[in-house]
């Protein structure tokens, strides 16, 4: 299907281009690039609210700025859709988010106009400013402009970046896009900071009075005036104190102002280009823009699939038999029911209610289920913190977001002991979002610290029992459960729940010649080409270890007294996962066996499909099925 | 040698026993703590300044709250030694940092005083937050404290803290330590700020100024009140706007107080009891509070050794032959001396600039070395943003806080491929720092990641041939150069440097029977016992294998066609470690051998002498005799 660009972005190819316009013409100009977005993304989904509500600030900031020598780094960046369109790639924006397309998220490799690959929240002030104190030394004239959500502001890294801006006398603007929203809501204090900054009473508005009233007051008689000039000295020196978040720490602040009025913005950052050293221009925008059912429910429409832009229907495959459920859903739906038996469990979760469904348990028992907003590191060591007072928090962090949380994970939770339970959702590969949001690395960086359970369910029924299980009272020792994006394989999933033995695996299937060792989800993929390999007079065992930490040394002694020939499983990196962990026991025991690791190779794998990104590593059915045969294939023709 | 308290000191075996003590003698009690930690620090060794800058906010907190009921977090808790000699450890408090004795930060297991566990800076407020949390939750009246340095307040995990702590309705008081410092002086905007607030035109006093003329003026004629009236209402709405960073977040903001005060201290404490919600009290402290010397440079004051309490003379070593330098100090003299070479070479530490001994650079060329106070996360996006622009950024990282900046690591510099240079010193075992301070685990989750070259120095000159190849230019990868604490083994190490081709091995000793396989300094040991092992008649070879990742293909294939036991030695965990890479190339090319592989045991190790832990996990010099041993003396018998 082609979408035509309007006439004004059709002709549009590069920023150049966009410079040679009217600033008249800017108002048309977003509007075009609005409706292509909508046509775009109707067809062919992806992010949505986000690039809508920045489609006038985009404009605006090529416009003005001279990209790509003047570097813009957008915070996250799946806002980037009108970026990309007005920057070489519009004619293949109908690929982005698809195998071998374009990414979703800004991207080096992809094009000299993205400064700075992003995709998780926070990192744009640190990494403009590193590059503004790199022109700063390399004596270039160049403007830095980092463009952060409200959302994003909350991670600490921001702050982090802030307070090393405000002392760095570098040419740094920062452009707070201020839309109270990230996926979900916004809840803490910054929000509401921000919020009571841009409502009526403003910051602004008050100094404005202020001064006028001054000013008025100088007409008056002397004793008036006496006292007026005593009071503007006291005023002064209170107003150049700063009084503002962000004058705290040496950014100058301007704003808040319209960021959907595109001549304005073209103005007010012409006029920031002249004022030099670290700034913030504080932007108010909507998310979802200009598509009235995205303004009213920002969460559904942030990325809402395939859309008719007419009603607004979004396109949801049509299933004739009932269909297993995401794991997020098994998890927001089980820790509910486990809290309503056991009063210590608390729920939190840094920004993602309704990405990890912990907006089920949110709404049924709100005080005991906390959003920290985007806080990975905060969210971890508060579940520790409760910990301390016999709570049973459930900690639910995507696989990828985990690594921001490294630290307090080993330093608050493990070196203590405590018994706080994490669920990683998207553990394995993300799919459409790509390297940045692949949950490639937990099994490798959770394994290796003590006092933590490693567990990863292969259907849904073991997901509700590792939780069950990780919420028994146990001495110590903290229990990740790690579950990947997207569907189990049980459309009965509301199984009985039940204890499983901590460490204790299973077999899924007897056999011969070989055995083959999973962990999680991916197992399904063993007992789907069981036929095909059984057609094959090809009989592996299978089995599912469960736990990657501690291993199921009893089962293994069995298999390694049994198998000379073992396949090992996982969608986790294969340096150092649970592959590894199998190795480590047959040393530890001096078995001597042929093992064949399968998982994530040594190397980043890019957007696509689960399926399409496991075939691409061989581990999926095929690379199975290829594997077990380059294994088995000898000796099975010696049998014959 | 016995240091006998002070008489009041001496009846104080519990905070219980504090609390009966009448107001007025707290002044006492304190300069007899004060005096208690200067013998015992004088004699013992240990840290020095913090606690005694907080000596009287120590006497006050537990004087007025009611530990252990009430909670007390202690940030980064160095600082806490106070606190330990009040909550019944004075008598044991000579064993402080040593072997078995107690740990020189709070630790849950030691004290039910020690409400968390600390020893990385800024989770204060996210544990003491997850405590008063729960203890609304759970209906029950405490008090929860969290005390924060300054320096600490910039590390992101306490903003995340705060953004949260300022919605939550909790009972939770902040308590500000403002003294300017982290080891070294605090230097980003946030300093500035706080420096601004204390200064003569405080806030408050800016405040009361106002009000102060607002209530003259209503003393005047008719049109002045009627002026003063619409001044007031424009003022009030202003002064009630939020105007100070933390009452931006919602945090309650009182002070700055003097935090030597007891007097006072009490009081106010006593006052923030009755005021329910989450805030903050700025306290001003001195680091090193009635030591001149060590109020007067802070830095060299911070753990100063053992010392003369009377001349201030720090008591060093005496050696009659020249010694190694410390890996850190060839770290900060040969960055200088690339950087004299090679101009793109920037350095980067978060806070700790005598510790990674960038302060060399830092003196000699200051626009080329950023201390971006504690800040981790954003020290990396940061450097990868310069290595963007073509820059060479070193940055150095303690090994246990390089845990704090792992998401960046794979997400801002790895999956864009940056050559980006990590210098982690402390890695392996810290020493007397203990558990929160071992770099236990960079080897196992630094090799993980992809675009990543993992190496460790055994010795002065590699670790200088390694940053000599590190900064040569090359197309992509980032470079993980990790060393120890402590000296190296060259008095004469100022050696030239060569480039080391990456992931080239050595061997340092042709042998026969077995293959000693270390990495690091590590390696050293093997050294040192090669005579201790001739003796008995054994006689394996020794290889350093340099890089963790990659690995010597070449070299490996050639130890696996020769040997076929083989040991594998590192100052890290096995799980996952260097030792676990050499199986994965095992199994990878299908060669069968006895493999052990000592490192890091699967759980906490405490603190200790180095040479005390490596011992204790079987991988110091006896620990390998053994192991040789137990591995070749049936071969060996049987060669006779």
């Amino acid at each position: 299907m082609l979408i035509e660009p309007g006439p004004l972005l059709a002709e549009i190819n590069n920023p150049g281009d966009l410079r040679k316009l009217d600033q008249s013409q800017l108002v048309q100009l977003s509007a075009e690039l609005r409706q292509f977005i909508i046509d775009m993304v109707s067809v062919y989904g992806g992010h949505f609210g986000a690039s809508l509500g920045v489609v006038e600030l985009t404009v605006a900031l090529h416009y003005v700025f001279n990209t790509p020598t003047d570097q813009l780094v957008w915070d996250v960046g799946h806002q980037a859709y009108g970026h990309k369109i007005l920057t070489g790639r519009r004619d293949k924006f109908h690929t982005n988010r698809i195998y071998q397309g374009l990414s979703g998220f800004p991207k080096r490799k992809e094009s000299e106009y993205d400064a700075f690959g992003v995709g998780h929240s926070s990192t744009s002030i640190s990494a403009a400013l590193g590059m503004a104190v790199a022109s700063k030394y390399k004596q270039e004239n160049k403007h830095h402009i980092a463009v952060i959500g409200d959302g994003a502001m909350t991670g600490g890294i921001a702050f982090e970046a802030m307070n090393h801006a405000g002392v760095s006398n570098s040419n740094l603007l920062i452009i707070l896009n201020d839309n109270c929203m990230s996926i979900d809501p916004n809840v803490g204090a910054l929000k509401d900071y921000l919020t009571d900054i841009t409502t009526s009473h403003t910051y602004n508005k008050v100094k404005d009075e202020v001064w006028n009233l001054l000013g008025k007051m100088s007409t008056f008689g002397k004793s008036a005036q006496e006292i007026a000039s005593k009071v503007e000295t006291s005023i002064k020196s209170f107003l150049l104190k700063p009084s503002n978040l962000f004058e705290s720490l040496n950014l100058r602040y301007f704003g808040p102002i319209d960021g959907h009025d595109v001549t304005h913005l073209t103005s007010v950052l012409n006029d920031l280009k002249h004022i030099p050293g670290p700034k913030l221009l504080h932007c108010v925008t909507v998310k979802g823009k200009g598509f009235a059912l995205a303004e009213k429910d920002q969460t559904k429409w942030h990325a809402p699939g395939k859309f008719d832009k007419v009603t607004g229907e979004i396109r949801k495959k049509v299933h004739t038999i009932p269909q297993p459920p995401k794991y997020q859903e098994v998890f927001g739906q089980t820790i509910v029911e486990l809290a309503k038996q056991n009063d210590k469990i608390i729920g939190v979760t840094p920004a993602m209610p309704s990405g990890s469904s912990l907006n089920i348990m949110m709404k049924e028992m709100p005080e005991r289920a906390f959003d920290v907003d985007i806080a990975e590191q905060h969210a971890v060591t508060f579940s520790a913190g409760l910990a301390t007072q016999g709570l049973v928090p459930f900690c639910n962090i995507y696989s990828t977001f985990m690594q921001r949380g490294y630290d307090q994970v080993i330093h608050d939770v493990c070196i203590q002991n405590l018994p706080v339970i994490f669920c990683l959702d998207r553990a394995g590969f993300a799919g459409a979002d790509g390297p940045t949001h692949h949950g490639a690395y937990d099994l490798a960086y959770m394994r290796c610290i003590p006092n933590m359970i490693v567990s990863s369910p292969m259907n849904e029924a073991e997901l509700r029992n590792l939780m069950y299980t990780a919420q028994l009272p146990r001495e110590s020792g903290a229990f990740c459960i790690r579950y990947p994006r997207g569907q189990g394989v049980m459309p009965e999933w509301k199984t009985p729940m039940e204890e499983i033995q901590i460490g204790k695996g299973r077999m899924i299937k007897d056999g011969e010649d070989l055995a083959i060792l999973t962990v999680g989800h991916i197992g399904n993929y063993v007992v789907q080409v069981r036929e095909r390999l059984e057609e094959d007079g090809l009989n592996p065992a299978h089995y599912d270890m469960r736990f990657v930490k501690p291993l199921d040394e009893a089962l293994l002694h069995e298999i390694f007294s049994k198998f000379k020939k073992v396949i090992t499983i996982e969608d986790g990196c294969i340096m150092g996962g649970f592959g590894s962990a199998v190795l480590e026991f047959m040393a530890d025991h001096q078995y001597q066996c042929e093992v064949k690791r399968l998982g994530i190779p040594d190397k980043i794998i890019e957007h696509g499909e689960q399926v399409q990104l496991h075939n691409e590593c061989d581990f999926g059915p095929e690379g199975i099925i290829n594997t077990v045969k380059q294994m088995l294939i000898p000796s099975f023709l010696e049998k014959e």
